[in-house]
């Protein structure tokens, strides 16, 4: 357990402040915040490999809600709460009052009197999602603070409209794996790249997620799309900011191959432009599916125009010594396998598949260790206790 | 743990009969049955508070069987199974091949063999939730007795459309925590009254529940309602005879103020007219689509007429001192929030919205407590360990 | 516990291999390990009818894809992986990204962190089941040879398109429990007989496990239909070896009463002609819904030609004594109960439904001893453990 060892001594030289906190966006924490977390989630899945148990509850429920078809995501919350010692209880909309004109506030308090965790994924709308989970934050503290709930459970943000933190810190902790640790991560060159896919409408948190988690442990992150796609400017600056204060870089360009250009690390992967993702919002919200299936056909027309956005052998090869880690959060367009057309050509996939499952695999642990360290006051003695 | 242990005092002063038994209706049970739960269900919360584990069960499954969209009671059942070991699993009619013509003996006997719970929610059809549950009684007593089943699954009643005994004994314990004990709520007159709300066809198990528990506590119980909004005739008599046998009172009255006249609690609530619901019954045995879409019209048409019907702030008025206490099974319609016109006026809600919580609160332990009375032969022992 | 304790001894002195291996067909497992998994089948029923814990997992997850309806595999499944303790997500096809395009390697990979179950049940189209779930073992093989999985989950067929093990496991200890022990069966006659149903498209692997399994007990076997109604012929090669091997016989007849005559057990059942079955897979696959429409109407019709194919009181008076022992998976079609003419009579069906249910019981037990014997290295050892 040297390993284990190491990591307890590191998490003890942190000062997280985690304690009795949601986890909402990576950029609101500080970096012995995301440090602590991602040390825990490596721990937790070492005692895991040994099938050493890490529960942590006697009892209580983990609510997971979904606004979106998700496998891994929800496997991996199961996942989670299941090795902390909670059940798991879904709360489908469709099922419940929710439809019926509840108001948030009420629902996030009657669903929590044994409610430890609730885990959220709303990534479907800008400004919506994570404006969502304040209130839903909001609502049980006041439940708490009035004697309503017993305990006041933890929000985990699963994926909202601005950041997926269990998917980026999962990303980043391959990259730590990978590389060996977070000093072999300074200076290191990722392309978080735009990628031509068939498909429409996918959420902005993963760039936006990268862009501000990899800037922070000195890396040079450069973001790449065609014109037009662009993310939220706001997480623009803040990546800018992280970049300059964590000495790495964040440069913005428009060609796929400058960004692959003597990469270490490539991260191909389509999104739909800002402006399209606001327009669909106020159409889904009007009910206009006339113009939901026009926007719908003007989007992939527009896309088409960028086919040649495509992580290929050759755009490869222009990589550090040819050999850059290929990342991605899982399900890949496949060129020749899922789409005719996509974001990655069969054989970089192939030759990288393994190591995409590895990364994947971090998520249940940090999903764990968000929870963990939100619940545990004493994190290094109890992760200590585990291995006695 | 002084309130603890004079709960368990009063517990051990009681001679109650639950052991082995379903909780189908509060009119079957004894006042010691009733006493009995209640008093555990506040003994549960309390170690809940104090994070002390309650379980009774090794393993085993809870099974809940909902016939109508929920989300408190779903959560509520979901919670205290999981408080008391048992793992949740939910009998989705659509999914299952109870569709495919399976009798419901059989079905009960067939996700019965690890199940030592079922929970079941059928409040739709009048002459059919209590009915339906009777039978599923019947079908795993039959099981239980041939060896087919190791263990008889107690049967919890989640609403059906005679009563709803886990929200009107959540109503009371509210009760009894705001006004000190059992004896305060003597002579305590509670409204129970019909309130106008846009929507219609919500069942009579809530003021049916409501009559019949309260005033078997010394309450003097006012039933409210327009003409033609009755309840099922023969709940209004065993109402008569419990407030007779208690010392209490039940009056019948076609007056929202006279209800609400130097009330101490008031309850104002919509249902739908018991013949309307019989009516609904049959058009929808009958498919009878248009039939059902007419009905719809003549009974919204007919609400509208009691649109007055509204616990306003003039209402809360002439409670008395102007400040009795606003009680609902949630969710109310509130106008000017879920609706424009409904059950309760914004500002009054938004007064008590913390109390209606904590009203809400006690369902997980009241349904707990059932469960715990029905499967644990020396309850008082039982919760004394807990806090050892 | 003699008879536990009887049993702990003849597993003793069996060489089952099931250690670290899946449970997909029983025609490719010795006969030592279908005795192992029958035996501590019998034994974790025992335990739990003593209420004494047989939990074999600190946590976990189990997983369970239904691509069919089905109500008591279901909660089987359940109850099974409860006792172990694991808790249990089910892949919902229609919630998950699967339906994206997602390949089957990497879906059973990204669920599968913390999971050390799998059970499948996937019957309605031939030739896809079984490889299927080998599509999936395979997957979860590489993912944990290569790091990406903790453990390997253990697959568990809950019925394929060859193959119903769980299900003849439990119709076999029914046998075993009725007639007194593996010896009394030898020479049993067993009817495994098409019947009339009203409805169509029933897969075939009920008697095609049925007759691979009875076969390997030295029972004579005889399987009845319908010319046209044969059943995959690699499944009567394989009887037929079996019956050689045991000593038993398998004997394929065209008359119900030819079956039933002087037989110890009968099995009346409905299935699908092969044929449809093929055909009816290729109409779906290519979304021909007139040609599905008319295959139904085709098969309905051809179904009627066979009516008398009915479990009558008259048909039971030619069994041994009159007295067969009657079984079936349930639900069956009965007449007069769940439709006008169906597979049997209702009075032979109401003086054998108990056993039925008891025959039904068997399967949470089968499915848990094959997961218990696939991860527990020395079950002799744990078995015993249980006890003290």
């Amino acid at each position: 357990m040297t390993e284990f060892n190491k990591r307890l001594q590191e998490l003890e030289s942190l000062a997280p402040d985690l304690f009795g906190g949601d986890f909402l966006l990576t950029w609101e924490n500080s970096l012995d915040n995301l440090k602590a977390v991602m040390l825990v989630a490596e721990m937790l899945q070492m005692l895991h490999k040994k099938k050493i148990p890490w529960r942590i509850f006697d009892y209580g429920l983990a609510i997971s809600i979904f606004r979106d078809n998700s496998t891994r995501t929800r496997f991996s919350f199961a996942s989670a709460v299941n090795g902390l010692g909670l059940a798991l209880s879904e709360l489908d909309e469709v099922k419940s009052q929710i439809a019926h004109g509840e108001t948030v506030r009420e629902t996030a308090n009657m669903i929590s009197f044994l409610t430890e965790v609730i885990g959220i994924r709303d990534d479907m709308y800008p400004g919506e999602g994570h404006t969502y989970m304040q209130e839903v934050a909001d609502a049980v503290s006041e439940g708490h603070a009035n004697g309503v709930l017993a305990q006041r459970p933890t929000l985990v943000n699963l994926q909202c409209d601005l950041d997926h933190p269990t998917q980026s810190m999962s990303d980043l902790l391959k990259l730590k794996d990978y590389f060996g640790g977070w000093d072999a991560l300074k200076g290191k060159k990722i392309a978080m790249s735009w990628a031509y896919s068939p498909s429409y409408g996918k959420p902005l948190s993963v760039p936006q997620g990268v862009i501000n988690l990899m800037t922070r442990f000195g890396m040079d992150v450069v973001l790449a799309h065609p014109e037009g796609y662009d993310l939220l400017p706001d997480t623009l600056d803040t990546a800018k900011t992280f970049a300059n204060q964590s000495g790495g870089s964040f440069t913005h360009v428009h060609s796929m191959a400058e960004a692959f250009k003597d990469a270490d690390i490539v991260y191909p992967k389509s999104w739909a432009p800002m402006a399209v993702m606001q327009k669909r919002t106020e159409l889904l919200k009007q009910g206009d599916k006339q113009g939901l299936k026009d926007l719908e056909q003007h989007c992939l027309a527009e896309n088409k125009r960028h086919m040649d956005w495509e992580c290929t052998e050759d755009m490869m090869k222009i990589t550090k010594a040819g050999n850059a880690l290929y990342e991605h959060c899982l399900p890949a367009d496949i060129s020749g396998i899922s789409c005719e057309h996509g974001e990655v050509a069969k054989t970089v996939f192939e030759r990288y598949r393994l190591h995409t499952y590895q990364e994947a695999g971090y998520k249940p642990f940090v999903i764990a260790a968000m929870i963990f360290m939100s619940k545990v006051r004493q994190p290094v003695t109890k992760l200590s206790s585990f291995t006695r």
